[in-house]
């Protein structure tokens, strides 16, 4: 990652933030609150490090209108100063411009179309048909089949392999080790034996979309596996043959989503979320971690489904009555009825 | 993904299918039944997709007895519909045959054996005593180490790596970011700093096996790890070493099999599914999501083991009940020998 | 896995292992009590295996010197014998040693330091400013980006990516798939559009770590991430940004630990454990397999938190139970109010 200086009150305009205090100040890097230091900006978005805010050595501080009285330098207030910092660091921090042209070592088919302004790692497979657009970033050892469709500005870190056909938008992030558009898992069985069902789908991938390191991305069996506009994938997740993933959700790492179903937009998953297969889940559904899906939900809101880790001794307690939790309402059912306290059994006659 | 012409007669006795209607009409592709036009075949083997049948544009259907009378068109008669769609599939789009030869960029070590019908794509490396055989495909940028065996008309997709000494069958498909043989963690404790227990036996893959992206499969540590013929493994799954698949097991993404264990034949693992180490599972033994295997389980049948999610106001409600549920058993327990409904306790003595 | 042959009492000397009975038998491999044969040695470390103990055709068997009288042939006695076990097949089948130098086909930037003991393979990519230390050996298809550094007799078995700036120390292997130095997870949220974070924080890794096959751990968001010395991680794990891991940890495959969590020496995770963020797990701390941590665990102590699978059938009903476990509590409260055997009641006011 590279890096650039501003002033604060650059920062400030580059961001939206409310400049307060020597606009004039130099702004070399983005830290924490402890190890700031002279040239620094740092930021105060968790109310857990407020006690390290009247003590920081930084040269500003992105927080809030309510920690200002408290902010020891200078400072961009900001609504949202996580956001802010966000954008700081981007700002601080850019990403390395692409270094235009194909490497020697990589192998590119003769009908590949690559624009003058891409830039091809060294060791780089490219095959036939393949277009990539301006500014696009293939990085070392990347594997692009055929008939692949990269967007402007996208950039695959290192060692990504496309299969035939994958479209992927603009401005993606494509980290390493990511598989999109291997065959889906789709057999038929004779008699006992499976029979592939061939592939035959893309993958269509829309645009400012970021894929973290070694998740797999299948291609679907007819249509297309599809994922928004702005969606954000983590490290080692599974997106199954048909899938569709709305704009703007996010998933986080180890989760599993099975074949054909159907997330909507601004949904988050938490870590090792796995969905079944053939669920229709609306927008802003939000999961908690490792939780398992197991119906639709069109409904916006939280679901969770997972039993929290607690010490062992007790957990064997549990799990022991809880394989006996039906009897136990049976039994208490009896004392209900025994003694007259059935007026629950009467409410509830399905019980 | 390739692509033949079939006319409906062709299709049916390559499927055995029971053809109705004109078998001179010709097929060049299949697709949804919602998707399907002139020249395209379909299918009807879920009923959820029943009411899309009247109306399909398709020039041919495949489906069961049951659904002829509905069908406007030319039909394929089956009593597997999605079995015959699969076929039916595999004709018009076959595999691409390999180019026979060894890209310029591959480096190859002299004492390797490639059958000269093989592929060995650009970027690959191939190591000493490799044996590669007929009709094999060795994708892009992948690593097969020294003394593997590779059997007739497998495919590597790309980006695989394979290391010592692992043998695959024959018509195995090996998907990208695979890796077979790395070595299993087998570790012995020397007060408290870990000691690698070297790795010394091998994998051994049969035939007709499928393994989806970024799959890991171990080596023994002693023994082998044999995945049987016919075995499907879909994306993200560990095996651990010395692991034993049966033949026509079927897993599903993001299972891990700890170190040591059996698998039978026929048995099922549906996505997120983990067994632990040292377990015996029979044949035909099935598992729904994110089950945890604890036990060996060697009678045929389905097991489960997770709490689907919920919301997650109910589900808090939930959690904070079942750390107490053996506190509510001894209550009930209580209840019953005050009040004379102590049936129950005489007859489960150790409750 | 290269071979040497050893006399028993070498072996006896390298291990501090007791030596029983004729030591200049020559041993020239490691393996199991049943298949050993004249020449191999083997070992009894379960308990399950001591019947097979009195037919071992082994030369030497590795053993408690509570089974020495039931063994038949020559011994190495040993308090712990897996341990000894491991050391012996350390010493009878030791790593290769590299072949120094660089492959004609690697793609290795004017400004790298690479030691001349060290060997980097076939078509790695090894980036600007990157340091390679003695004896280190970097597998084929690596991809080693700028400023990386790797400590001396370190091994990068295949196909492994280490991004920007990622640090590592001695002694480490690292298998094939393993992704280090990806960006970490980090997002802010703009009116519903997710905007990147950048990930400035690097990886460093200790001495003596191993990471399993297709592994990812990310780069800190401001700090690093870090993995001390002689931590084990399996397969398919995921370590997000800023994490800590304490020295002699092992984590087994497919668990993931998400952002900012800290986690003690010793400690052990079984396979698919996820923990949550922003934790502290303390030293000597146990988790069971699957498990979902989302406390800090600051005490030594096993913890576990999941569901084992049991028949379907059962399962069912459990669950089926399970979402109306608060309902049960209430009905068991009237019960022993309406009864008199209120006396629990009053003993726990808030249930």
């Amino acid at each position: 990652v590279s890096k650039a200086v501003f002033c604060l009150a650059e920062l400030a305009t580059g961001t939206g933030a409310r400049l307060v205090g020597d606009g004039t100040t130099p702004i070399r890097r983005v830290t924490t609150l402890e190890e700031a230091g002279e040239g620094d900006i740092t930021f105060l978005a968790n109310e857990r490090y407020r006690p390290q805010l009247a003590s920081t050595k930084a040269s500003a501080v992105i927080l809030g209108a309510g920690d200002l009285d408290a902010c020891p330098t200078n400072a961009l207030v900001s609504a949202n100063p996580y956001l802010c910092y966000a954008r700081v660091s981007a700002l601080l921090h850019p990403q390395p411009s692409p270094v235009p042209g194909v490497h020697a070592s990589a192998v590119v088919a003769p009908t590949a179309r690559i624009d003058a302004t891409a830039e091809v790692g060294p060791l780089c497979v490219i095959g036939e048909h393949v277009e990539i657009g301006a500014g696009v970033v293939v990085g070392p050892a990347s594997v692009v089949q055929s008939h692949v469709h990269i967007g402007a500005h996208t950039r695959l870190v290192a060692s990504v392999a496309l299969c035939e056909g994958v479209r992927i938008g603009e401005r993606c992030l494509v980290h390493p080790g990511v598989v999109i558009g291997s065959d889906g898992f789709g057999l038929a069985n004779d008699g006992g034996v499976w029979v592939k069902v061939p592939q035959l789908g893309g993958v269509v991938i829309g645009n400012d979309v970021e894929i973290g390191a070694n998740t797999t991305i299948d291609r679907g069996s007819l249509r297309n596996t599809v994922i928004d506009d702005g969606a954000k994938l983590d490290n080692l997740i599974q997106v199954a043959h048909n899938v569709s993933i709305g704009a703007h959700t996010a998933i986080a790492a180890c989760s599993g989503i099975a074949g054909s179903t159907t997330i909507g937009r601004h949904c988050t998953l938490a870590g090792n979320t796995g969905i079944a297969g053939h669920l229709e889940i609306g927008d802003d559904v939000h999961f908690s971690g490792m939780s398992l899906v197991t119906r639709s939900h069109a409904k916006a809101g939280s679901y969770s489904g997972n039993l929290p880790a607690m010490p062992t001794r007790v957990w064997r307690r549990v799990i022991g009555r809880i394989r006996h939790i039906d009897e136990l309402f049976q039994r208490v059912k009896r004392l209900e009825l025994a003694w007259g306290q059935n007026s629950h059994a009467r409410e509830n006659p399905d019980d």
